[in-house]
């Protein structure tokens, strides 16, 4: 499916969320839907969810609505979840732990190579079929195999010195956690989770009411 | 200050990243930037950061720029963020303790209260001077402790039984972990924290370079 110009970042956010209500009708086993009850269900207007999906040449039908298992596909496709990434958490404190038994339970996408932090406690660890040791053997193990994301879950003052690691090694993606903005060359891409900012969107939204 | 139209949820979005960078100046004994500095700094237009503060009334001074502890407060101020919350945090397996030590260590705004979870093994933790029980508690709790946030990190398909009994208990906000989209009343704000969306996010923009 070629796109046939560039997409916003708005259209690429919502997505992932229509995958996951997709997702949900599919294991209800529900075959077909229609842009208008997807739109009840998701809560944006049908025509936004038709424009969304025109940016990648439509999937609906006249008459018929969306096949709900092969807009499942077809999204997971455009998102990229048509295959596997090999990742590396880096920081195994809570945070560290929870992201890596999230991964684990929920995304069968993305598999967990090798696990990192900079206690040396992180040596008694075991998870999964993970490869697990302290941050001195970040930066050869993702050389070498073939890891394309990194979950970075360090404390802020430890984010950008692991990003610049891992940043040598090769990284394609990193999903950021450290609370800091990392500075990555243009190839790069990052997601950043930013908790203290959403939480304090929330007040405003409170304060605001 | 008083605001004079709706803002958009884009602008509210970023006064959050404002307020961070300008906590970092400020640290680092910073008195006074140039909306241009700040923009390189922050990675947004200098117009952008203008009109952005303009939707509150300005605060910058023509040729002297933006007094860094001031406009860190009033920004501040606009967010909610000049009061203290008590909060609860629901569900307390790996991401609800990642969250509440975060919460503890750098968001002083908001006061873990009251920390629940579904078993039982609750009752053997201690966290600071949070009320520990199980969601049996939770609803009384919420409703005699002045209880305006709670944050779930129950798993999705307890998520909504969860806000259900925090919505009776009138609860104001809430930061949602559980992965599900909460059927809520008008008047209860919430913020949605989707890991999977932002995981999938990532990958298309790895995709897509």
């Amino acid at each position: 499916m070629k796109q046939t110009k560039p997409i916003s970042k708005a259209v690429i956010k919502r997505l992932p969320r229509y995958r996951r209500y997709l997702g949900e009708l599919k294991k209800k086993g529900v075959e077909k839907i229609s842009s208008k009850d997807l739109s009840e269900l998701i809560g944006y207007t049908a025509s936004q969810i038709r424009q969304d999906l025109n940016n990648f040449g439509g999937f609906g039908q006249q008459g018929y609505g969306y096949s709900v298992a092969n807009l499942y596909d077809e999204i997971g496709n455009i998102l990229g979840l048509n295959k596997t990434y090999e990742i590396v958490v880096v920081g195994f404190g809570r945070l560290g732990q929870a992201m890596a038994s999230y991964i684990d339970k929920n995304e069968k996408q993305f598999h967990i190579a090798g696990i990192f932090d900079v206690s040396n406690k992180i040596k008694d660890v075991e998870f999964k079929d993970a490869f697990v040791s302290t941050c001195e053997d970040l930066k050869e193990f993702v050389q070498k195999n073939n890891i394309e994301i990194a979950v970075i879950t360090v404390p802020r003052e430890k984010g950008q010195i692991v990003a610049d690691t891992l940043v040598d090694a090769g990284i394609k993606g990193i999903w950021n956690f450290s609370s800091v903005d990392l500075e990555l060359p243009e190839r790069i891409s990052v997601e950043n989770v930013h908790m203290s900012d959403s939480l304090h969107a929330l007040a405003y939204y409170m304060k605001d009411k």
